[in-house]
């Protein structure tokens, strides 16, 4: 079996220049254990608790600079998608599209996104159980398209909290399609700040390391060289300058759930 | 406080002589409690749980039986839209627009219905705590409308499990929004059955009852001449032979909530 | 049907004093809708979140005033148990031995109850489904004893939050056993204060009613001249000042439950 | 930081002979990795879902058994108590008295477990967040004994179901106790076979792999030389020919966590 591939980058695109540096810091911290990563960020974050928060750069601008990321660092890319029509301008730019949670079940972006070809990871909605991403794949599927990941982020549990069930992943890889965890978001406290979501960035490696133990296909982290200025989402992503520390321990546990 | 009003109709629409049946035995049922209704009812059921269960007649089709119904009938008309260019349609077909309860957190598709002036009829996501719906309401109401109604229908507990948090109602309350409570969907059980989501429809009155006792503006119910041969929600929809004894029941209850 | 009887009173006994001065106000507090009372209070907090906090009178002195009150008011009387061998002295002073939440799947407690032949009132585990209760009963029955009462006080849901779930009345009184809501101990906000309970007290009211709508045989609800300043459960009990006009309104949602 | 100790054995006592296979079967299965582990085995099941299920062989004749056990195979013993008077005999035949989920808010029975100086492993109940059991803790240290474990089963997640929520092993080892994982009993299906709990043995490895990759002290996992025919807890035990190859698997994850 594979070793761990990242998904990995700031929760949304900043600046060319940002996007630069942040790939230029990932890629120095796979480098030691030549960990291959897919450098995600999104164009626009189109359902923040609130309409105050930051959306992004916007479709045109953000494909831009994906684009221009995947072709200097020669790194695939990763970006989401929350309109059928932005299926097809986000394949041209990147390599693999998301789609949001609370999206899952839009069997319109499901299908739109199937049909570009490109591999799709789908997070788990917060309100589906592990076994119900076996319909959900099977839209994507329909296309023809059989390059599909099921990604956990967290399930609800009581209000504003998320829990991570690990069985959930050993349910889902039962559908044959590789299961990613997304460790950052799954420390997500949601609406959990009023106007914006808390998080609980010091969980983050914990979480990582037992999803490793139980055995994925790929980790979806966000990171940030200042999590606590990003503009969204930096109550639960990583610093940049620990991630190097943190992908060797993850690939030792990568390693060992894939020995034997 | 002004009686309770219903929302009601079949899950989906199947023809213009179904429609048309279906508003006649509502109006029926309603008419010895005096009740008004707005007649609900999709053109397009765009998130069901697999691929394989029916969608429904579409966008032109379905909205243009809808503006006939409420022309005919001389009743108000609801329905749900998903992507933001449905929303103007919509609303020239429908008196009231219906955001679905995944994609409350969709800052276009809020905007997009705001803009069309018609009263809103937000569902809270089972993924959300009532409090966090005062972020959702202030989205719409950016864009100058604020007939702004917020709908309770469950929140995830557990997995394939909604449970109603009554506390909610209040809570919800509190923004100034009138509250709608969702007895049909929040007896669901989501991907209940596999392939479709399974429901509890004996328990639909029950907690009917109990918002009716909380106090609320508006009870979303759904109903069906044969629940079981409906081409969605059958499980959780209520036979329209018994509506108007419950319609006669849930009123008692609204009205020694609002005396006094 | 029988109309509401409340199981009311101290969460904890303070002093004979106080034990009759609260029964007098609620005595008063039932007179004008001619309710009827079970006076509530324990004489041991036996399961406090933390050492520091009050337990209480202790088993003789406490019984010793359930019994005066019970005779001097002619009142039943009520208290909880949390060791079989205090079961028999309990039910000598008391007319209803009630099983706490977190003891309701002690069997040996439950046998012991059961054997008094007094009126048991079992609390559901915040941990059990509603439909898990009939084996709790069927335990209590086993001893001959058919004087059950199955009493809902909320269940897990997230850390430190209870929810009540009203069709979880329904499906209790399928046992055929009568329900009982406590509608005090449900807004408790279980270790939410760090070393104690918190509570929301204002929501109360508002299940009681939801509860009255739905249907119950009584309603537990504790009370204290001033709960801000009792030894345990103030942040959820009702002032008993405001407990005549509770009482008149949830009669009044009980009779209808009740009627046709 | 020492290696992984096992709290391991049949659920419940059934004999002398039986106990004695069990002990061997398990020495033979920690050998090759020079494994310790404590042995484990109910003398009552106190709490079963309903009446109708074996209780076990009494506390006498059980602990008498455990006695021999730890004397005859030089390893430490566990039990489970009930009841406070139970401490003293328990503390006297065993190394390691263990507080029920249910249980561990009852004080008396805290304190008396603490007063015997045993080593006390305290499992979170399923309705308490893994911070409230910084108080459950303080409780048995008031006595002196700060021979404290704190052992995480499992939350309540909806009806009938459990959820290990892995930031919690986090959370209570910071209140400087060991923690332990209780892997068997956190795929256990409270009540979900109606008059008995299910259980999903197949996720027991799962979630112990994820565990020891947190890092923990100890974990609790019940073995059964044929599970299914076992007097309780059938559906959740771990069948004791496979114990070996896990003990091995799960030794190699906890040197992983405890490196660097």
């Amino acid at each position: 079996r594979e070793p761990l591939v990242l998904l990995t980058g700031p929760c949304q695109l900043e600046s060319l220049d940002h996007a630069r540096m942040m790939a230029e810091r990932i890629a120095a911290a796979c480098a030691p254990t030549g960990t291959r990563f897919v450098f995600k960020a999104s164009y626009d974050k189109a359902n923040r608790s609130s309409l105050g928060s930051t959306r992004g750069l916007g479709l045109e601008e953000g494909l831009g600079i994906l684009s221009k990321i995947g072709s200097e660092f020669g790194c695939p890319t990763l970006t989401d998608v929350h309109l059928p029509e932005h299926c097809a301008p986000a394949a041209e730019a990147c390599d693999v599209i998301q789609i949001p949670a609370f999206l899952c079940r839009q069997t319109d972006l499901l299908l739109a996104a199937g049909e570009t070809g490109a591999a799709i990871n789908v997070k788990k909605g917060q309100f589906l159980a592990p076994w119900d991403m076996e319909n959900v794949a099977a839209k994507i599927a329909s296309t023809g398209n059989e390059r599909i990941l099921l990604c956990d982020r967290g399930t609800s549990f009581g209000y504003n909290t998320l829990v991570s069930d690990f069985r959930g992943l050993a349910v889902m890889a039962r559908t044959g399609w590789p299961v990613v965890f997304d460790a950052t978001h799954s420390v997500q406290q949601p609406g959990g700040q009023g106007a914006t979501s808390g998080g609980q960035r010091e969980f983050a490696p914990v979480l990582a390391r037992a999803a490793c133990a139980v055995g994925i296909s790929a980790l979806f982290i966000e990171t940030h060289e200042a999590p606590d200025r990003a503009p969204s989402d930096g109550p639960n992503m990583i610093p940049v300058d620990e991630m190097e520390a943190l992908i060797g321990r993850l690939r030792a546990f990568d390693a060992l759930a894939k020995s034997a």
